[in-house]
């Protein structure tokens, strides 16, 4: 579906032609750039845009066929890139979309894939600073990319914070452990997703600044070096986040296993009394003749209290062993 | 065995020449090439091929035997690449065979091992495109990787699946832990297949785009690219279900312990129950003279409840503790 | 909030411009150069210094927003140094503040943030040595840098200390186990902070000696080398805490497993012992007419003898065992 | 000892110099080169070859202290080269020898040590291919190389097929977990002493062909590339076994877990179902005087029903949770 | 303390000047050098040293305070090189000392701290070896970083060979594993001070042979590329050493459960004995009027009888199991 196709002159909007009118309009006006918007498009509509464009068939094929990692290719003059777009899904965990971008010299194309969030905002702030429009489609892809990176904050900010709760509340006692695993583990595949966005990306915007630097992007490296920095970033809160998940998965383990240590002591201590009482009753409970105290007038109350004296002797040891 | 034997000439085939009959037609043909296909070959048939067109005797060395790692060799102009091929086994782990391909400048050979599954459709798509043949022996070398590459792509879509559908109940309670251990671990042993399959060939990919090309790959070191690109989407799923393994492997050993813990709490709320009930009758199993209770005309009844009682005290307790 | 604001020539204070002087007062003396420090800026003050020092408008942003992660970025001839500063908070976890540095060719501006420790005596020090002084704005940088990481050390003396105190209690008996894992997580956390403050600036550091190192530092790449090396000290005492607490949480899993298995073992003996008294007291209580040692006169001492004998003997087994 | 002393001139053994003839022998024949294998050999036979062919001290220091890391080194025209050589010792542990190799222009020095396992072969090999032979010092080198590699595959083979039987009974139940435990660790070091000859040895052959080669091994570099593969594809096998080994431990631990989880579940069932009986028992072996039951024809009978009755719907239930 | 301070010239003591007198010394003989030892200098002592040989003021701070990691610093022509000395502490774990030595074009300086065991033997090999001597003040820096070196050998070799005794040990039954977890983890604790020493180390010296080295090295690089083989040796042990500790403390994780799991079974075994006997013996304890086998003449003895078949069955059965 194609969401916007216009093109820019001296910084604004001189003309929306349609996908079929876009080589002739950047033959009509020599000085102008065309920034084009589809989504989730149609065989149809891509095979245009490459005639229409002259774009390389490989990254065309890419595009069509989605499911792409986070990479640049050059093909001559015209960057391809393919970048993750994350949004927080209904259960918790992101659902991953994607976005193709064709830089050219004269020309950008966006390619959007299962994601309903839209760049019009992007759009709109670039047509607001019309003197960053001017550096041409480099810019839009910058812009773009800055927008695509800005929402991986609030995901791995949403970890962070479910993390720190978490770390505050796994040494309470009576925790239930079960719940714990599977919260830490839900938070690694979480993580994983946002890492396999990230990472790729890192390595695509280090080419992008620095060295050797595809022409398109030459004059707005600066800017390229500040979405790098904005990954790394995110990288370092990852990688600090996996690490506590990490050891937090180990902590838990022990904690479990203390817990379940915990139990046998309770358990020990009051199979111990239980059966002390049980073993003197079964005493008295036999049938020889001569028990002389089964005869005494407080022979019962006796027992009962010798009963009760054993059993509250090891209920005292055990409380101070801190077995009860 | 000699599948097949085919001389290319502007695209198209010219002739058939035997196994004995290459050079002499390689010489009548000066602008054709030839690609020989193999599978599991005599040493005979290596021997003659050798001679036919001089290949190295360390590489004909190595299709000989086989069992070799994904590589790629230069001797001189010519290219000697082995590459691994998985096929789907009958109990869920993946068979490895392997093909060899020999690149000269006026020929390809491929010689394949240990696997059923051939190129066929390989051969099949270069002759439907002819101007894609004219690129020569370079072109049907690429051809060969990309469906090698391409048979890759289901069995790591396999081993996704199967770990989706398990992280899914692992945290069911009344999971059958040692069968979850046991599938984990034969995941496991699967991507190990694979990745042996896909890093050194990832490798070998790396070297035929970008810097130094042997000559043979310059003019479609794009599609070396593309397949490169095929194979480190393929690592990345490796990665990502390797560490969901790992981590997937360490919460059900967790989940085994609290199990236990689960267990052993179960135990002891019922030994619990049943010793207070015993330590009771035992009380009143004694032999003592003076038991006045005993005499008692609902002594019995009152016996029976205060057993019933104590243990419906525990048992709430237990419940609540969340113990039963 | 401007903490500071003074103008150095031939290392002594000659100026004290207001903020939105300082341009008038490098104009007036071309030989000195300005040392500002803000702390905690409004918007206001940040937007007259880029205007005053004509700043790249991408680092006053990061200075503006903080929470960069340590980095140094060349504008130009301007350098951009962000870094962590750590404080010991209320419960022993360091808390995380910045500071930014600018550093032009004749001026040096420090943005601090979330941190009440400043830097007066890094100024008072430097005003003492006039002849360092005369190195500019390079040496300022270099005596900021110097504090910040001087800083770092007794967080990780710390670190070790309270792991060496608690290497020297694990192995005891009776230690609470859970208390040692909650250390141990806390301890890691305390070095996960320090790491992410020192591992980044390390990298800074290694771009201010040795090969190309900016101009502003040229002069004084012995004193970076330094800093350098203190980092690297702290990065191998992070390393080798983090290791130990690594192998020190293994271990205590194991003394948590040692034990239970402890409680296990004095569980199981403590049962056999009771539970053949009571079944030695079950067979004399059973009510067949011809027990004959029922009516022996020395039958029940006879019996508790028998009681005592056995449980004695099982005593002493397990206490040779090592399981009481 | 000296093993072996002979002089090779255009592919044929010439002469066979005692150790202090060598260096006239050489002079003799301008063309030929000499080879010499050493076993243990004592101080005054490597002082006296060290005279002879004006060999480095330090080497020959190496060579006469043995237990050298797989190394090469270069001094001035001559090469210095340690490997290990690994014999299946009689418990299965491999025996680490080595041997010393001095590769001059003129002269190759072979020098055993604590193996009895000697290069016969390799002599006769190469003595039977003289025009391999007339490649001089250079070739030996590789021939001898070649040979302590090939004696590596039927180490890793072992411990490949070992582990293989392990895998595939370690599901099944009733396995002795401590003999897993001890075979895997005792795999592990295996093959901790196999990568110790492998990885160094990996580092020495990717010197010897590609980029800058010694230039006694300049012409024969395709050889020691076939070297550098075998040595590849061992070292891939090693990383394969230590994964498996790695990922079947922590298997192993799980699979005890759920043993012991099993074994604490009979345990729970069979004493609930005893205590169930020893309970109903003891309630109708109280002494109460209206117990009206006990006056029943069938009251002993109508018990032991109900005592069967309760154990019985115990047993079916716990068979039903899998816990008998 | 100065510990000594001798003029050598052509290879011998010509001369022992005082700390002050140094400069003079070296004026007087323009073609020998000094070789200066020193033992926990005064500051006193280091100022005085640093105004005659004019040595870098950085430097001289780093040796006046210590605990530097070992490193290796340029100041134009003067080395400065930090190493740690390791000795046998009472309780088996390294003592770390420091010797810090300056290498000038006519100086060599060493500085020992915390350490008692002196250089004497170094100093009294070099003068028996005047060829040496004359090689100057780099060979004096040889020496010193060979005897450093030489000293971490017996540490490794013994943490080896307690590793070994321990590896035999561990799998025989009734071994105390807590003490082999507090073996294990003192034997990790002191490899990691071996591998702080060598590992920085082994970076110092690969930059003293081969790619460009500091003048004063360049005549005797191949002494230092075979010290580097040494540390290169012991890092392999180290690091050997490390995965066995790290494996065996796995190992003795498994060990343990399987002990504990081998106590619950017996636990379970003999309460299930005894509570056999128990119920039995409660049966035959009820009260019923219509018990017929109690009078039987034989029925106590039968009673035991059944008791002892019930109870020897379950042994025997328990036994096959190998659960007793």
């Amino acid at each position: 579906m194609l969401i916007n196709s216009a093109m820019y002159d001296d910084g604004h909007v001189v003309a929306e032609p349609g996908l079929d009118r876009i080589a002739a309009a950047l033959q009509a006006r020599p000085t102008g750039f065309v920034w084009v918007a589809l989504k989730d498009p149609t065989d149809e509509e891509l095979t245009r845009l490459q005639q229409e464009l002259d774009l390389p068939p490989l990254a065309v094929e890419d595009a069509r066929k989605g499911h792409q990692r986070p990479k640049l290719e050059e093909y001559g003059d015209l960057l391809f890139a393919a970048m993750h777009l994350l949004e927080d899904g209904a259960d918790g965990s992101p659902q991953v979309g994607e976005v193709h971008v064709f830089v050219g010299q004269r020309f950008v194309v966006s390619v959007r894939h299962r994601s309903d969030h839209g760049f019009l905002g992007v759009r709109g702030r670039a047509e607001r600073e019309p003197h960053l429009l001017q550096l041409g489609p480099g810019f839009v892809f910058y812009a773009l990319m800055d927008a695509v990176v800005d929402r991986y904050f609030p995901l791995i900010d949403a970890v962070e914070e479910e993390l720190e709760q978490l770390e505050g509340h796994m040494f309470e006692t009576g925790q239930d452990r079960q719940a714990v695993v599977r919260q830490l583990f839900g938070l690694k595949q979480r993580l994983a997703t946002l890492r396999h966005a990230v990472t790729p990306l890192l390595e695509v915007t280090s080419k992008l600044h620095g060295g050797r630097v595809p022409a398109a992007c030459t004059a707005i490296q600066d800017y390229f070096r500040d979405v790098y920095d904005h990954l790394l970033r995110i990288q370092a809160s990852i990688d600090a986040a996996r690490e506590t998940i990490i050891a937090a998965t180990q902590v838990n383990l022990t904690l479990v296993t203390i817990d379940e240590s915990l139990v046998t002591k309770r358990l020990a201590a009051w199979a111990a009394i239980f059966a002390a009482s049980t073993a003197l009753a079964g005493i008295w409970g036999m049938n020889f003749e001569k028990m002389p105290e089964l005869k005494w007038a407080f022979g019962y109350p006796m027992a009962l209290g010798a009963i009760a004296l054993v059993s509250g002797a090891l209920y005292w040891r055990f409380k101070r062993l801190g077995w009860l």
